[in-house]
């Protein structure tokens, strides 16, 4: 079966360079393992791409990406260049034309995931996206293939590593949030504009993904709860680590009687937890079921070489596939099911307080949270002159009543400040 | 697509009864995610087995096997019977008859792996055994699909959870091996004949498969050198504890230049690698390679309903392509590599030796190792009385010249005896 597929590349930025260079490079060890060999017949590539150094593939590029895709010598297509359009209505077209396609981009499929796929169904060829949650972590297809057959209740991931590496400064160093981003920045972690890591966002395209796959079930990104970091402090850091907590931005999807829902927040991790030890930008994904009781993955969750790893699995399956030369049937299918509302999801809170240190104000705080239904596990209080940090961890309850408890607070008069607001994470939900 | 797809079962013990509960019980919901439906036909038990309760399928059971496999109404088998006989002649015939198969038997696959994936490829079907390694945790489709483009350098696994469950209640518990054992066969962990697992058997062969997948070249079970857990001692788990490791009865599959090697032994681990705080029963597979860096990948490794899990995705895998009507195309391939004998394998050595506290007795040590080409990287040294213990940790160096040394050690007349040799994880190769 020395035949060899022809792929058709739209960006080449990092992701797409580093694939470039397996494809030409290892080639040999690609085909010895897989008896499969690829050749790249066409790249499109924005301006600044094109000023990098391409010099094997000089005579391929093109800046127009409907040519890519139209190519009749491109028998499979990569979407690797990121943001939704044009890469949606590219996928589309690449599809209706019998093409299987690999994406890379999560913002795209947690948006319009369902349409894609349909699309992939109706023209019998594979769209595959191992890529796109978790860089080099194989967790896309464990999620639809391997565990089709459990039933998993929930699934935690730490899928933003910029936001990890800077959680993780912040606890290990005792850094600011502020120096902590800065060093991301520094290092290459976090982009120049870093809004769509630390305000939750790329986590929650991956979230929907996780939680669609996982439930079988379409979430989308804007079915997601988010709150970013940028509340987070050191005086907070300190606190977790004397509770015993770890604070991680942290991926959270669940199914319960009443349906299924996912959200994206910061959130206190016990440090036996096994995503507590998971540190600097390392990703990882845990997941939950009734009989595998507990799976993690951990490994890079971004980067050009893992990312293309994870792209170059899926060319060389989706290769595999279409050679067999059938109509490939969907793997996975989405029914119906109730989404909950974020205001119905039960959390624990920790809530920190800067009171006037007076007789009375504990009871008037343990009513607010008492009337609102909200019942408190823990109370720590530390005075300093005639002010005092309270800290109040609850036990479980809807966002609704804890956020009714949260505006009675803030109307007492004793109340300088609701200082933070953090999730504490069930051990087993 | 809701067609039903017949099931025939080779085995209904742990895992075979877990199967059939999750096809009955749960068809419905994977109809759902998959749009798939199954129906289990015919159920080969031995005479153990037919004393179970199969109230739902009781029409279903036969004591000849190949009845399971010539049964028209089967479209698919799955072998849970365990054992090389007569479960590969089985497996053959069901092949040969154009029939997937999905196996569980880690030993059988680690024998006649290539002979049993050759029939798959004549007849052009699928042939998984995801569950055969790591019970519920995905690593053969991670390893053999998704990760088929990397050239992985190392894999290193926790692949039996009896021997993990016995060396982890040593390590914290302080218990001797003798009682761990015991307490491992009370809590259902360790067989009544716990030899398969003790002496590294079992191990050994999944190292064999995760090795062959990993570098894609065929490594049989014979070419595994193994060592049990039998010596290791208390008085080695508290000096491990010492000097900041801990004691895993670890698969290392290794890549290099001169070829590839694999391996089952126990190992001192650093503390702080991720494979040192897998506790208990627990497995885990812990992948390094140029690109991907390092992956870990962690769950329960036994275990009826986590195997089932891993069987159940393997099923709904094969009827996905196999309804698709084509030739399946082998999902690796094994070229050949040259082995490293193990007498080759460099590794770091911890030796514990019980020495005459004599003036000279370290210099004739030293040189014992000198002499053979190990360099010696640490020395401790306690006396009691006129005795004393001496520990010495070297620098990575070939079998070869380790067992010389050894050799040489023992010959002198100050030692009393060699009283552990344990070898020492390199944190990275």
């Amino acid at each position: 079966m020395e035949q060899s597929i022809g792929i058709g590349l739209l960006g080449a930025g990092t992701v797409g360079s580093a694939l470039i260079a397996r494809l030409v490079g290892e080639s040999e060890a690609i085909a010895a393992k897989t008896g499969l060999t690829f050749d790249v017949r066409k790249i499109g590539v924005n301006r600044l791409e094109r000023e990098r150094d391409f010099a094997i593939t000089e005579g391929l590029l093109t800046d127009d990406p409907f040519e890519v895709v139209n190519d009749p010598t491109v028998d499979l297509v990569v979407e690797v260049m990121g943001g939704k359009e044009p890469a949606g209505d590219l996928i589309l077209a690449a599809l209706q034309a019998g093409k299987p396609v690999i994406s890379a981009n999560k913002e795209l499929i947690a948006s319009r995931g369902p349409e894609l796929i349909a699309a992939a169904e109706r023209a019998g060829v594979p769209f595959l996206f191992e890529a796109a949650v978790g860089g080099g972590i194989p967790i896309i297809r464990p999620l639809s293939e391997t565990l089709a057959g459990e039933r998993l209740d929930r699934v935690l991931g730490i899928v933003n590593g910029t936001t990890n590496y800077i959680l993780t400064e912040m606890a290990s160093e005792g850094s600011t949030y502020e120096a902590a981003l800065e060093q991301a920045t520094a290092l290459g972690y976090a982009e120049t504009d870093p809004t769509a890591d630390i305000s939750g966002a790329d986590a929650a395209a991956k979230a929907a993904i996780l939680a669609s796959l996982a439930f079988g079930t379409w979430v989308g990104v804007d079915d997601v709860y988010v709150e970013g970091i940028e509340a987070i402090t050191s005086v907070d850091m300190t606190f977790a680590a004397e509770f015993g907590f770890v604070i991680k931005l942290i991926a959270v999807c669940e199914r319960s009687e009443s349906g299924v829902s996912a959200r994206v927040h910061p959130a206190m991790i016990p440090l036996d937890h096994p995503l507590a030890s998971i540190r600097g930008a390392t990703n990882a994904v845990y997941l939950e079921g009734p009989t595998i009781e507990s799976l993690l993955f951990s490994g890079p969750g971004a980067g050009g070489g893992p990312t293309a790893t994870a792209v170059l699995g899926d060319v060389i399956d989706a290769a595999r596939e279409t050679l067999a030369g059938a109509q490939v049937a969907p793997r996975i299918r989405f029914s119906p099911t109730e989404l909950v509302p974020f205001t119905d999801v039960a959390t624990r809170w920790y809530v920190r307080l800067q009171v006037d240190d007076q007789p009375g104000v504990l009871a008037q705080i343990a009513s607010g949270f008492g009337d609102a239904g909200v019942s408190i596990r823990s109370v720590w209080q530390e005075g300093v002159d005639d002010e005092a940090a309270l800290i109040v961890v609850t036990h479980s309850a809807a966002e609704s009543a804890q956020r009714s408890a949260l505006a009675s607070l803030r109307a007492i008069d004793e109340v300088i400040e609701v200082a933070s607001v953090i999730r504490v994470l069930e051990h087993e939900s």
